[in-house]
């Protein structure tokens, strides 16, 4: 069925509200200028609630958030630096393969993908490692929202385990995938760098990485010595208090990002991350309900992505051609898991409308693929379990 | 006077043509299916002739132009590698920079600010390096076009000098401010890589840095020991082969430098250049009309940007507010020329007509300063000297 504006449903780039593409549309201004520095300080002022941090500061970078995994190592660490990495899938094995790029001593803490790591492997992991090397490491790298496999880490359950066994480690958190989605209270959990990016839950095209290091995390940049220029810290906290960038930003960009942030201030950060919830929940019952396995139990369920397995005798090659054809953009599998599973992204500007309209043209196809559905029933089903989340029900007061 | 459109004439970010600027209000795609695919081999194949290279590799990095000189940097040096940085403003001096903040032995051959790099210069300083170090230097860093200072450096005639005295160094050219706007024959001139950014002569917003590299580029990669992660020009080839980027690209900005090349495409390269031509020396007559000192002699004068010097006892900080209050918006000195100089760019969608207003505006505030100028005499000048540069004048055919 031809499909004028295609539902982009993978995990990022999201797609963009209407006054988020037309402030792509803007002209370019002087980025030495005072129009520029007003934009700067709107949207750090913007995301600062997100972040959940009162006062520390907040860098912009010019860089996919794979740059901005990169200037948390390089800024905070020096050559020989031990590192507890932390990975549940494809993004924290990249968050620690920079860090040893960069000549860090990492530990791998490896989870098997589809899993969270719990408190208690996280602290024996410390325990452990203080046996072996007489000392704490000097950071802790942790994944937020897992966007591999659709897995979100209790942040703060893990930050509390580290601030309790090994007080002086710096814990840095990919967040690239989550933030802006989820509630993160960066002040109140003692986490010291926090990375995101544009094209996620911020509703802007890919660009930018946004990075809040607390004081801590400041300590830390003074004595690293891993050589660092364009994506060093220091540079750009000293030109933000001038209201610059020290490299040319993308304008056009940080132009999305305060509209993404004026849209997401009209909500509300309840409503957003409300609306995350119950999109999260109607795509798990919906895909549940057109019998696919998902990988990550409900417990620790993305609410942002959620990874779905291929199932056996499925021919996922033409199944996603048709899904393709009728306008459904999904995400494949990465690492070991491609060609296994499938992922709906459903964060930034996503409606449940949208995760309905996934769901029926999913529904759809598993008809024309003989797989074994009733019309109708899985979008009722993510549509129930959308509703529940919001708390709306048949015994809601808005029905009495 | 009220003024409904900034005549935005910085060296870059440059005004961005209507169409670009849709562009930039386009929808986000997968930037793992085809469509990315394909914009990102019109790209490539776009830029190739103003590369000048037929079969150079071009890869596409998401960051500002100085994250393009750092990966020029860090792709082809081990820290201990003897470069020669010639440096002839800010930009030279950051690209010797950084290169030394990656451990690099880095000699510069400082140039007078507002002076180019001479032949005999650049020869001498080679000759003399291989009398000290017993051999040549593992690269040459060169600035096409220096932004600071409005000098272009004479490229052809300095990798000659290279390749004759010092064969097997790597040839590494800034030509952030020019490529797309003058003239380069990367193939010809045996230069190994180049560097340019998006938001210059492209005609796009910043994000950015497309940087090609010649095979004995890529066998410095290899030998290149300066750990490399996120700006790695391998990860970028090799994803490059399968049509993607390694991490998700600035995919609006790629929208708008499509759509800028498609412009110069329809315009045609010599038009580009001769357009270029025109508004420089529209704009150096109309300055000098004005009785303002150009800080860079007519035979090394950049065809991207101008700087002139600030007269004595022109209130700089009143007059220029009353160009901004005009629309007029031009740059200001950088490092030592602070306060010194002023600079109009003049690059990427620049037109006479654009030139001829910056002039008028500067004509305008020059009377209300008290200056000597009478009105209509500096722009009449600009319009001779750009017609001139375009072969338009009293006893041009199409007048006869």
């Amino acid at each position: 069925m031809t499909r004028f504006q295609p539902n982009l449903r993978i995990p990022g780039p999201t797609a963009l509200p209407p006054s988020v593409r037309e402030a792509g549309a803007k002209q370019m201004i002087n980025h030495r200028g005072p129009e520029f520095a007003a934009l700067l300080e709107r949207i750090v002022t913007g995301m600062r609630p997100y972040f959940g941090t009162a006062a520390n500061d907040i860098v912009i970078l010019t860089c996919a958030g794979s740059g901005g995994l990169e200037a948390a190592a390089v800024n905070t660490l020096s050559p020989g630096d031990r590192v507890l990495a932390v990975t549940i899938g494809s993004f924290g094995d990249r968050f620690a393969k920079v860090a040893e790029v960069y000549g860090a001593n990492v530990e791998r803490l490896s989870i098997e993908w589809g899993e969270a790591v719990t408190p208690d492997a996280l602290r024996a992991a410390l325990v452990d490692l203080r046996a072996r090397d007489g000392g704490d490491p000097k950071a802790v790298f942790l994944t937020h929202n897992e966007t591999s496999t659709g897995v979100q880490n209790p942040i703060p359950k893990l930050a509390a385990v580290v601030r309790d066994v090994a007080p002086s480690t710096l814990i840095e958190v990919d967040s690239i995938s989550a933030l802006g989605a989820v509630p993160f209270a960066m002040d109140e959990w003692g986490v010291d760098i926090v990375v995101t990016g544009s094209q996620k839950a911020w509703m802007a095209a890919p660009g930018l990485a946004m990075v809040a290091i607390s004081p801590r995390g400041w300590e830390a940049t003074v004595a690293a010595t891993t050589p660092r220029f364009y994506l060093d810290f220091e540079r750009h906290r000293k030109d933000a208090a001038n209201g610059q960038t020290p490299w040319t930003p993308a304008v056009g960009v940080m132009f999305q990002v305060d509209e993404g942030l004026r849209l997401m201030a009209t909500e509300g950060q309840d409503g957003v991350f409300a609306r995350h919830v119950a999109c999260a929940a109607g795509t798990r019952a919906g895909l549940r309900a057109l019998g696919f396995e998902l990988l990550a139990d409900d417990a620790i369920a993305s609410r942002t992505v959620t990874a779905a397995r291929i199932p056996d005798g499925l021919d996922w090659k033409a199944f996603n051609g048709d899904l393709k054809r009728d306008g459904l953009v999904l995400a494949g599998g990465q690492g070991h898991l491609t060609g296994k599973i499938f992922r709906v992204g459903h964060l930034g500007s996503v409606t449940i409308e949208e995760i309905l309209g996934a769901i029926g043209t999913l529904e759809a196809a598993s008809l024309r693929h003989g797989r074994d559905v009733s019309p109708g029933s899985a979008i009722a089903a993510a549509q129930r379990a959308a509703l529940a989340a919001l708390g709306v029900d048949a015994a809601s007061p808005a029905r009495a």
